[in-house]
């Protein structure tokens, strides 16, 4: 574990040997600080409710990184009116145990008002990659994610940030605006973690019952058979129809299973350009996201 | 004049004395580099076509300041399809000179490119402030301002930016967006500078023919008359109408005279808070804008 030492201020306490900071300007001079100092710092933002995918971005964020810090974060203005802001879990002190027995050296757990003062009134709005799919299913979600990832970056100026594939056009989205407004900081994307049967780890899986567990598979393998169609040479109206027909014979209420562009989700993907497939659906009242990055194929003859 | 020391990339060159810098990420590592060395830095944002009043802006960041950058980039996403952006002046080598002659140490004037890549597809949005008066009869001006100016504070991040009050609305949108995204820089403001008669200058006052040059003088009187009238105790309703009949009479074509709230622009003005009287019109094709704070009046008694 990387020496944790406790900052000055008095919102900083030491809980299970994480420091935990609330205030967003003292996260950030402690940042600096460290960076004056030599160190790479990486910065893994979560919504809490870890899991171990977000165990595999910590563990990567250290391997990389002289201090990594962690937020915890349930950013309200992501979230829709008819959304589960409200039950959203929050294991606030499991998820400190686990990112202290990982070696973070800082979790940045800011107030609600902190990172929204009175009167707030700016928005990072993202066109382009966050209009189809879930830009279009949840309207705002992607201005309330570019809006408090902004945010978090300029609280946490760290060398790197490490998001996961499975939100993968938030990480269009994140890397776009990082671009865009020139935010001084790199973005990695990480592999999904998966359950034994293929389900894509997500905070929201603890919502299923046992038997929509059981379908929830459906997703990876919808999945699976759309990179086995995609390395086939099928087209994609084919690959999207397969797609349908095994979360359909699992009862997931799909909205969208499709076959894109990997880098604009664009329907149209140039020959030789890697591709993505994307599927969301809902068993119940939990709606679950997962995707498959596909490689380029070999352009047609001729 | 503070030293100008070169950088050492290819883009940027000494250009009357004051080193140009048109990279972005290069601006940025000469400012961090200066800080480091425990040089306060000051930032003037501006659009070229510089004048006294840019100048005393200069001036008061030199003071305040050890190192001063002054940008010069006329953002396009501020103005609106019908508006001046391919007419407004562009003299660049004058600015520079001028910069130069005031101690300016660097000139960012980036590509529109690099602060627009290709793709691009972010904004920030600012309601609130932004709403009334400009934000009607702008629409989309104050997120391209706002857009740009968090672009700019990544790319120059100093201690502090000066902006002129003459542009008081806009004032109000930079200091929320900076608030709400935490962009760790000062924002101050520095008082209008004006022409002998009063009016306040700005680039656009050279589009004005010799006869609406004359009759532009219309709206710092009216502005007079407001702080006059707000200082016999008279109420908004005739301040108002007191502004638009000097407007009238000189031949402005009004599009708002009005008192509000300094820090909301709310037509409810709390008893002993400060107003501020705006004031937009046209003479022929161009359009002017100004306006003057008011202090508090003492509460009614009883």
């Amino acid at each position: 574990m990387n020496p944790a030492k406790p900052s000055t201020g008095t919102a900083a306490a030491a809980i299970s040997g994480v420091v935990v900071e609330r205030d967003p300007a003292r996260m950030r001079a402690a940042v600096l600080a460290a960076q004056r100092g030599g160190r790479r710092v990486g910065f893994v933002p979560t919504m809490g409710a870890l899991h171990a995918g977000h165990g595999s971005l910590v563990a990567q964020a250290l391997a990389r990184c002289d201090d990594v810090v962690a937020s915890v974060f349930v950013n309200p203005s992501q979230f829709g009116p008819t959304e589960d802001f409200s039950r959203y879990p929050r294991p606030f002190a499991a998820d400190c145990a686990l990112l202290a027995s990982q070696g973070v050296r800082w979790v940045f757990a800011p107030e609600t008002e902190s990172l929204y003062p009175a009167g707030h009134a700016t928005a990072v709005v993202v066109t382009g990659p966050a209009e189809p799919f879930e830009g279009m299913l949840r309207p705002g979600h992607f201005s309330g994610v570019a809006t408090v990832v902004c945010r978090l970056f300029l609280a946490v100026p760290a060398d790197v940030a490490l998001f996961g594939a499975k939100d993968w056009q938030q990480t269009l989205v994140v890397r776009r605006m990082v671009r865009d407004l020139g935010l001084p900081i790199e973005i990695e994307v990480c592999p999904t973690v998966r359950e034994s049967d293929g389900l894509a780890l997500s905070s929201r899986n603890a919502y299923l019952s046992p038997a929509d567990r059981q379908r929830a598979v459906a997703l990876h393998e919808s999945l699976c058979q759309a990179a086995a169609l995609w390395g086939a040479g099928q087209d994609v109206t084919a690959i999207e129809a397969a797609m349908r027909h095994i979360l359909e014979q699992r009862g997931v209420s799909i909205d969208y299973a499709a076959v894109v562009d990997r880098d604009t989700l664009a329907t149209q993907i140039p020959p030789g350009s890697p591709a993505v497939a994307l599927v969301a659906g809902r068993l119940g009242t939990t709606r679950l996201i997962d995707n498959q990055e596909l490689p380029p194929r070999p352009r047609p003859p001729g």
